[in-house]
């Protein structure tokens, strides 16, 4: 059965939520899905913060990857940029170009979608499905307390470089798809590399200690280049403090790969969707005696503007190797 | 020579007066291209319009289109659907989707992109520039008075229904090039098709007349078709009012295409964006009493919810004949 682009949109993306009009007040919506544009309302005393992100079939993901999970990744990239600029998740809107009408594949990615949308509270606004090669664009919006966004130039000479959770799985997960590695356990990688869990309520937090922040979609070494040259500073990595999941010093035991490897993955691997900021040391310890059970790590510490900007050491010792992140043109 | 991703973003995307920040003040944006997300201030008193349309390469426009002129188009049906609402628009974010580098291409469809922006005093926030098949997805955002954006629910018993500018043409347009017509003069309807000026002044002075409205873009009797389910109504349409180009004339007089034809093209064809509204007798001369020189018609009015939901009559005969519009996956 063929069903009209229309009632493919309703079908599948119209939130019950949103089949009433004036909608719920905590989600800010006045007009939603339905008319030509939606309608907003930012609070008084808070600024929008609006990011874009793309997703291609053959480029950001495998052209037979499960509907359910590309829908919820399609979100998550999104919301981690909210995260990374310390923005509360409020509206999103979503574009997808299909080569055909699957009524199972559109159920089981809006599933995905929502299943993330759902947990954050976030209301899909509207967007565009049209036929075409497979891909995704998602724009998502928060709000920020006016001035208290979280920039890429904010770091200071002195300042602890911290990220959330651990470092490289995603980017092993991919490895082993591409079957460049052969693993022990397969799944924490495939998860990491799928089912992102963006750090939204970090972001929140870190919007009030934090001096500069990134999420990490392209390797750690490319984004903290970013944060560097945004604030005319350099920076020094400890390797030996990079935080590795269980299940990555796992295969570091089971020699599928080596520690070197897992560096690699850790420093340059895309997909991580973790925080990477920089706080001072005050506000660091502020952070961490407020907030008992924070999953966050010092990997390093922000110094003079240098070259290389960004120095690698592993227990003191200088590592010379140049790394660098993904760039999909280069 | 090749560039890297973000490079291009910067030599074709990031529009001169970006590069400071904080930005001039009109522009309400806070950050814009270069951090995780755009931060923005809605001014207070008012709302957020937000609208996401993607163009696909072999589905929007042909393979072989001018990249200036898709630049151009790119952008103005987001900003249609802006008009429809009544919106001011103020920022946008674009996705781009390019199967390979090419500079001379990015150029001029930049330069279209930004000769339409810059007209409208329009901010490029962000955006992704990804490898893949070809495909365009803008997300415009506006701003409204609070509660003062123009719906397609709004249409009350005995309300004129009015078009601006005129109907037809870009469907024309379109049918020349598919060879479906030998007109005798093409540019002015190739101009309609793909330089299509969205009516975004008249949006925000119909914000304070217009009782409901919504912008043509997938033919006349298809988006009517939404108010009148919008607002519980019917609508009657009389086609010998419907307002055609002198180009669209002269074709009828040359013979290339019959009266019947170029009624078909103003009912259903896709691509006018020209505005749709329904407006009070008592408004519509107050309109057009303080609006000496604007370009709108009157083609009908808004009657009692019926079947079918739609009267089509020319010179008071019935016209029974089914029209409907464009629906990309039907």
């Amino acid at each position: 059965m063929s069903l009209g682009e229309f009632d493919l949109i309703k079908r599948y993306f119209q939130q019950s939520a949103l089949s009433g009009n004036p909608i719920g007040k905590n989600t800010n919506v006045v007009i939603g899905i339905g008319d030509d544009c939606a309608i907003l309302d930012v609070p008084d005393g808070y600024q929008l913060a609006v990011t874009t992100d793309s997703l291609v079939s053959g480029v950001h993901f495998f052209e037979d990857v499960c509907a359910f999970r590309l829908g919820y990744k399609s979100l998550a990239v999104n919301l981690s940029d909210l995260a990374a600029m310390g923005a509360e998740p409020k509206w999103v809107s979503l574009a997808i170009t299909l080569p055909r009408v699957n009524e199972q594949w559109l159920s089981e990615f809006s599933r995905g979608f929502f299943e993330l949308a759902n947990k954050h509270n976030i209301i899909l606004i509207g967007g565009d499905t049209t036929k075409g090669p497979l891909s995704i664009t998602v724009s998502a919006k928060g709000i920020v307390p006016r001035n208290k966004a979280l920039l890429r130039s904010g770091a200071m000479l002195g300042d602890f470089i911290c990220v959330s959770g651990t470092l490289g799985d995603g980017a092993l997960g991919l490895a082993s798809k591409l079957e460049q590695v052969q693993l022990t356990h397969n799944d924490a990688f495939l998860d990491a590399l799928e089912l992102t869990e963006p750090r939204n309520e970090l972001g929140v937090l870190l919007a009030e200690y934090a001096s500069s922040c990134i999420d990490i979609s392209d390797g750690l070494l490319q984004d903290l280049g970013h944060i560097v040259d945004s604030s005319h500073c350099g920076a020094t990595i400890q390797c030996e403090k990079l935080p590795l999941s269980t299940a990555m010093k796992q295969e570091i035991r089971n020699n599928t790969i080596t520690l070197e490897q897992a560096f690699k993955y850790a420093l340059t691997g895309g997909d991580d969707y973790e925080l990477l900021f920089t706080i001072s040391k005050q506000q660091y310890q502020q952070l961490i005696l407020q907030h008992d059970t924070i999953a966050i790590t010092v990997i390093g510490e922000i110094i003079e503007h240098n070259s290389p900007k960004i120095h690698l050491t592993n227990n003191s010792e200088v590592i010379s190797r140049q790394f660098s992140g993904w760039d999909h043109f280069k």
